[in-house]
């Protein structure tokens, strides 16, 4: 029995699927960030970065349980626990790892940054909008090359590296302009993988926690909302 | 036998860090970043994300030549190769992978941000710098958090985790207003492992891959330094 705290977020959704994909068993807690329930001591026990996702393996490696934060240590850890997922000839286990990486590094953060821009920030920020829509663009086209040539970012199996950026990919074409029709390869990977049983049971609750997320965020108090977008308690700098 | 693609960034000390801790032999090929080298064919064909640190590890795992990018793939790697950095007992191997994580995932990233926005985007971009630098300080404090529970970042060894993480933190206080003096564990953990040999011997080349970096800055045409900085032909939106 896993506990997975988390909410409608493309980092807790490759958590999700990775624990549909292998069967575990889970309850989902939800954290109200936009609340500031990141930056309790209770929940910085389990991340002192006070972020989600964060998992608690009650039948961790070793007999002991395991608390883990970062969903590519989770998908990592999950994946050899269970022995699945990311391949074991060296070949396709780098190359699944590098594409874990460029998705942790580059693809969560600066679609993110991206997301930032276009919804949360101030008006006026229109140089720090088009570098990261710029950046977003450059990220689908570097897919489009992988795909063209490979099935999946790992290499001809579906891994943990596929789990971790189909939920960026699949999410943010729209708001960033990109047209699937100009990245073909990209297009057949995100069909391919939004059918595979365990992506659709993945989306189940979906609904309901977009649904908790914009009812948080409507109903937050400024100063919460202005700690969770960096502007908060340790602003340095003119505040906007 | 290593070939190691590189300029005088924190990604690519990490990597020059891991060779000199392992002692296996290296070149280091400086790649033109400001020339836009990184866009050429030929190197996309080493990395389609167009970034170094890559390798070419002509001895790889399997007798086949290994080719991987992203600075926490060669890590791990190189890790899994020689059997060093990494622990294998599950607590402090996967400590080591959450906290390696967190620098591939946000440490790098969101201090890279900070860096653009002071020293290479145009004027008025207040509100950035301010939500990266406050950004910074959090992940500071974060560490300054780890680092009064445990020696390293991964428990009681020095690993991977840390090679990763030291170059980044022990760079870029100064200029983001960070005070050491009032994170002693973070200070106590820097000077620890600047200490070491092998990172001593790591910075043998520094100042002549620095000065290389000034040059070519210096000398770059304007529209290969704006697509560095994501506002070259990708650029969507009003270009500053
Ligand atoms: N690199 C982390 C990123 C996690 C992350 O950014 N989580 C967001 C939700 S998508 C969060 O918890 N934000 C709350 C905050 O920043 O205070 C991972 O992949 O797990
Ligand atoms: N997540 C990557 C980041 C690599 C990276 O950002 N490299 C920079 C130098 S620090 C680069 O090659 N920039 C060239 C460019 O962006 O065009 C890693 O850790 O290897």
């Amino acid at each position: 029995m896993i506990d997975l705290y988390g909410i409608s977020s493309p980092n807790v959704l490759k958590v999700i699927i990775m624990l549909e994909e292998t069967g575990l068993t889970y309850d989902l807690h939800r954290i109200d960030i936009w609340a500031a329930d990141q930056f309790t001591d209770e929940f910085k026990a389990l991340n002192p970065n006070s972020k989600v996702p964060v998992i608690v393996d009650h039948d961790g490696l070793g007999g002991q349980p395991v608390t883990l934060f970062e969903s590519g240590a989770i998908l990592f850890y999950l994946a050899e626990k269970l022995q699945a997922f990311l391949p074991s000839t060296p070949q396709d286990r780098y190359a699944t790892m590098q594409w874990l990486m460029l998705q942790m590094g580059t693809i969560g953060p600066m679609f993110g940054q991206a997301t930032h821009f276009r919804s949360s920030a101030p008006a006026g920020q229109e140089y720090s909008l088009s570098r990261y829509t710029t950046e977003v663009h450059r990220l689908y086209d570097v897919l489009e090359a992988r795909l063209s040539q490979a099935d999946y970012l790992g290499g001809e199996d579906y891994t943990i590296a596929d789990m971790a950026t189909w939920p960026w990919a699949a999410m943010y074409h729209e708001q960033n302009g990109v047209e699937l029709s100009r990245i073909p390869a990209v297009k057949r990977w995100i069909e391919t993988i939004a059918a595979r049983p365990a992506v659709v049971r993945a989306h189940q609750d979906w609904p309901s926690l977009v649904a908790y997320a914009l009812e948080r965020r409507a109903s937050a108090d400024p100063d919460k909302r202005d700690r969770l977008h960096g502007r908060g308690r340790y602003a340095r700098g003119p505040r906007p």
